[in-house]
């Protein structure tokens, strides 16, 4: 079989790139730091400082109840420092800056995670329901009260029953025609609201989400505006149930809890009507002709959730990696008391193989991001809004967000473990960060079921692009040029570029050669989803039992796919990101580190490049072997890496990261030298002898 | 290149593996709950009983402040209830019972691991160290009052400057002539003791590890008892100064803290002198002459916190295990509106994907904490003790608990995402369990350092038994029959059974095999470790600096070699537990079990099996297809694998796992087939025209 990056002639990491010391290559880190700030850099560095200030830190060692009251505070602090309205109408005062909001928000993550999400549930998701559900009507009757919290509020969408198959939710909103008003009931206890925000305590209000019933007719999910608690007492309003979700893993800064309707009736007007209407005849109409794709379109305005998360996740693992770094940096071990001087962690080829790709990725994850956030603010500013566009974005964000989530728990837990006993201290924040964090891999959609969403997109679109195409055929594309294909996200663009690069197949290429890695990675994505596809071949026309029996034994393999994909994606936009810096320097320590995550990658997944013919036994055992020289030639510029992501001690505020660490090394050192120089210092016992003898 | 599991004639997984109907075997869940209660069934039982008790659990939700209190109070029951002294002396009211002492404790687990490893502070770790450390006179001036609690006390070993590394800790306990005394001494910030429990609140005494030093000799680590507290009013004596470390990431029923001594006097009596005595005219003694066996062989005595924390990491496994899967048993998604009935959770490959395996382990890593417990009362008990017993007990010790404890956390993490946002409340557990066993994996000896023990240890075995072979000439050996060679340990074992089975090389085997599993299991174990040794070779004859750095750079390798080993001796004691089931039901499904955990073993390395021509590319293909198989033979018997293990709901106390789920489906549904009953169903808009033309 041919191993398309097999190459005698070129083998990865010939001598030459190894520099010499005069030659050896800076980084701009201030440079980088603003590469890395990305398109609303101005919008990060003001959310940044105010993320510095100490009233809007996390707390440790609060009770859920006082860690509850201190957020809702810090919330007002948010309104007082005119720091929330980015993404609302310039008629109400806000800004219409649809990604810089989300920047703004994803920062404050490093000040308290409750924070972030609370921010996030009273106008990422309360608010943003009736920005982009409701009409303008609705935006001047109740935006401005979300806007400066006057009225706190609950997204209430997720029943017991039901989380990420919204569809199926069992709240009723039943039309009676005799008073003109909606009924909302919740018809049994799976049909609680669950885990929303504000539920506990707070909120006044809600955005309910219920099947829409009119004369006798499901129009299916519709949201509406429902008033829970009376704002003065805050106690619930007459037919309204709430519970409290207590305690839980984490972002015990916000009230989650339950809510229950008893036949709630609110006006004909509370409905949020802008894909869904219901007139004063009580006659159902909507500008989309499809339940379905109503539904979808109506979701679609939500993805802001998932776009945040992925930030917030990227700016989580900047936040553990600095803070682990700058330690290992510090920290020695082993022959302390010796005369030599002890390596610091740094230098041990484990720790290295431990946090430097985890650097690399997140270094990915955070270009990735900036890619996701200019999508985004494309369609939600209406620049790039067509069809596709919004497709693409979603698509984009269920790759991205499962990644990089799951990318934070592990990087703060490596980071954690990295630091031994004081990993484990509040103190030191990783334990604290990753325990907030945990819940972000299954909120706003369950990561698993994420990548099932982009599994199926990529297997629409293969059977669009590759109808006709057995994988032999497929197997036969081969190396080139073209740049960028994966950002585009579809299927199509990747087969487009395998294509394309069929006339450079014979090309002797080696592995730290960008195309090799991007077809490595973009090779294994086709023929995945191929290899699914055909199992699948035919399953369309079987009874749907057993259609779903025979998607179910290729659904470990989709999902696997589909994370291909998204590293893919991860890929393409860190070597994009390459382009941008002039610096030669910089380029040539961020390629490394570019390097570093692709080979990674492959490491990863080298069975499957060897058993599918991609690399050859022998270009597979140089996989590793190139890891460990990129962790050599990173080894003097990681510092520099984590500086440029440009968080101070006050994001940082790990006692780790602080320097205590070298000052007592330094107090030791100076002790064990005045003790040798008094000529005090104890013999040791097996130098007794030899010590008597002298 | 030969693939030694390579076979035509016999394929993986033929028709005959699965059963008929009639045929399809039954767990005796009675029995296989014995055989997994294992050596100390009894004590185990009896522990449970306790641990099921209300005021035992850890209450969610206090401060740590409160946490601590309830704790120290729960210890005092454990006290009345007679519970914690199966480990001390006979002469004193205990009964000198090693291995039921570590499996009672073990099971405290369940209740709150706040109160277990408090426990194992106050008896395993301060008493244990004056139990074994010193000699009878100490025992009888000291243990009652440490057995009851009238003395709650330190273990004050590890130094914010060094952990891992303790023979270069810094504080001293210098002999003084003149009065008879030891002075113990903090010379520096980085000497202060830290993270010990019972430091910052309760311990009025502590077992303090210092440099001891004798006439202006340096006799090596030894430990003192060392009053630090007022008993009356709980203040530190004089000279003793305290910190608190406050909030941790988890295990906050536990005061842990620093303590800073300024030249404390304590009698001579007070040095723990079993290995290490100095006698009234000011002479230093030891039974050990060499300094560095005395240094390993008080340290060895201190093992038993890493056996604990195997075990308790597998009980804790095993919750949440029991939780993840009866939740996962009952919960739908999908489609629960439609007529069709939904899949339960459990039937998604993905979702048995995600957790069978982890099942598989949890099962194989039981039986192998059996193995160690029991090496562990051999030692202890005196009864299998030789030098090379305590060898084989440090290193089954060391390979392990990492293993257990990154399992712990994996296991619990990935159940805590299988029940979704369900997953993240405390009320079911997931993420309080594994916040609080998170230090597990660094404390007792940091995991990556413990596996490097084993990696030096097997290259040592290797040194002495393959002196004059080539990695060619080890690639020779293959298949055969020798059973439960790799729970001796050494890699000795392994080549010989490796070499004992040349004969069956050409036999024709199945990935389902055992001796094919086996063989590759070992074969990588041997192979990495000649690898390394061979990338070492003269290294001992470099300048220590170039010596150090060479080792650097097989760090990693050597590493993953130790945990191959770990693995491989988890793989042995499933299989020789599997010996013992008589029930050929429980057998053929146990079986099942096993394969699975070889073959995601495999499938983990199987990149590794490829390159060193172990397997295939034909073969490798077929490991996945062969898992999925397992996957869904395992289905219909995975409730009874963890109704096994044995825990109640009093254990389990996860409301996800309580039936809870079902009701409340039970419930929707008859409500839905109520309203279709009653004609008043609302019409889907999609279906309206159908229905208006019905």
């Amino acid at each position: 079989m041919t191993s398309l990056a097999d190459s005698p002639n070129l083998p990865a990491g010939t001598e030459t790139d190894v520099p010499d010391a005069e030659q050896a290559p800076q980084v701009d880190v201030a440079a980088l730091g603003e590469l890395l700030l990305g398109t609303w850099a101005e919008v990060r560095k003001e959310a940044r400082q105010l993320a510095a200030k100490p009233e809007l830190h996390k707390l440790e060692g609060l009770t859920h109840t006082e860690h509850r009251e201190r957020v809702f505070g810090q919330l007002k602090i948010l309104v007082d420092e005119g720091a929330i309205q980015r993404a609302f109408p310039k008629s109400l005062g806000g800004q219409e800056n649809h990604g810089g909001n989300i920047a703004g928000f994803e920062e404050l993550v490093t000040a308290d995670p409750s924070l972030q999400i609370k921010s996030g549930v009273q106008w990422g998701l309360f608010g943003a329901a009736v920005l982009h559900l409701g009409t303008e009507e609705h935006h001047r009757k109740w935006l401005p009260d979300i806007m400066d919290l006057t009225v706190p509020g609950a997204f209430a969408m997720t029943e017991i029953g039901h989380g990420s198959d919204v569809a199926s939710i069992a709240t009723t909103a039943t039309y009676d025609e005799a008073t003109d008003e909606f009924v909302i009931n919740t018809p049994f206890r799976a049909a609680w609201k669950e885990y929303l925000g504000n539920a506990a305590k707070d909120g006044i209000a809600a955005t309910v989400f219920a099947q829409l019933i009119v004369k006798g007719v499901n129009h299916g999910v519709h949201a509406l505006y429902v008033p829970i608690r009376d704002p003065q007492t805050k106690e619930p309003l007459p037919g309204i149930r709430t519970e409290d979700d207590g305690v839980k893993g984490g972002l015990n800064g916000i009230d989650n809890g339950r809510l229950c309707f008893d036949n709630v009736r609110v006006p004909r007007f509370n409905l949020l009507n802008r894909y869904g209407s219901v007139d004063e005849h009580g006659n159902y109409s909507s500008p989309i002709a499809s339940p379905g794709r109503r539904f979808f379109t109506m979701l679609g305005t939500l993805v802001q959730g998932r776009v945040s998360l992925d930030g917030a996740a990227v700016a989580a693992s900047k936040v553990g990696l600095t803070a682990a770094i700058r330690y290992a940096a510090e920290r020695r071990q082993f022959n302390a008391s010796s005369d030599t001087t002890e390596e610091v962690l740094l230098d041990y080829q484990r720790h290295q193989r431990r946090l430097f790709p985890l650097l690399a990725a997140t270094y990915a994850m955070s270009f990735a991001h900036e890619e996701l956030l200019a999508k985004f603010d494309g369609v939600f500013s209406g620049a790039q809004a067509t069809d596709e566009d919004r497709q693409d974005l979603e698509t984009l964000a269920a790759a991205l967000k499962p990644l990089s989530t799951w990318h934070a728990l592990d990087t703060l837990q490596e980071c954690r473990e990295a630091c031994g006993g004081a990993g484990f201290m509040i103190e030191n924040r990783f334990a604290s960060l990753r325990a907030d964090l945990d819940v972000y891999v299954t909120f706003e959609g369950d990561n698993n079921v994420l990548l099932q969403l982009v599994a199926k997109r990529l297997l629409n679109d293969y059977a669009k692009e590759f109808r006709s195409m057995s994988v032999g055929a497929l197997a036969k594309f081969a190396l080139g040029q073209a740049r960028g294909v994966a950002l585009k996200t579809g299927l199509g663009a990747v087969a487009q570029f395998i294509a394309d690069s069929g006339r450079a197949q014979r090309s002797a290429l080696a592995l730290r050669d960008p195309d090799t890695q991007r077809l490595l990675l973009a090779e294994r994505v086709q023929t995945m989803v191929a290899t699914a596809a055909q199992s699948l071949q035919g399953a369309t026309k079987l009874p749907q039992g057993e259609a779903a029996a025979r998607f179910n034994t290729v659904q470990n393999d989709l999902i696997e796919a589909a994370r291909a994909h998204g590293e893919l994606l991860q890929w393409e936009a860190f070597t994009e990101a390459l382009e941008k810096v002039e610096d030669a320097g910089t380029r040539q320590v961020l390629t490394w580190l570019r390097d570093l995550f692709g080979l990674t990658l492959i490491e990863k997944h080298l069975e499957w490049y060897l058993m599918n013919g991609r690399l050859s036994m022998q270009r597979g055992r140089t996989v590793g072997e190139y890891i460990n020289r990129l962790l050599v030639k990173l080894r003097p510029h990681v510092l520099d890496l984590v500086d440029a992501f440009g968080y101070t001690q006050e994001h940082i505020r790990a006692t780790v990261a602080s320097g205590v660490e070298a000052r007592r090394q330094e107090e030791a050192a100076a002790y064990y030298e005045a003790l040798r120089a008094s000529g005090k210092a104890p013999v040791k016992e097996k130098n007794k002898g030899k010590a008597a003898n002298r």
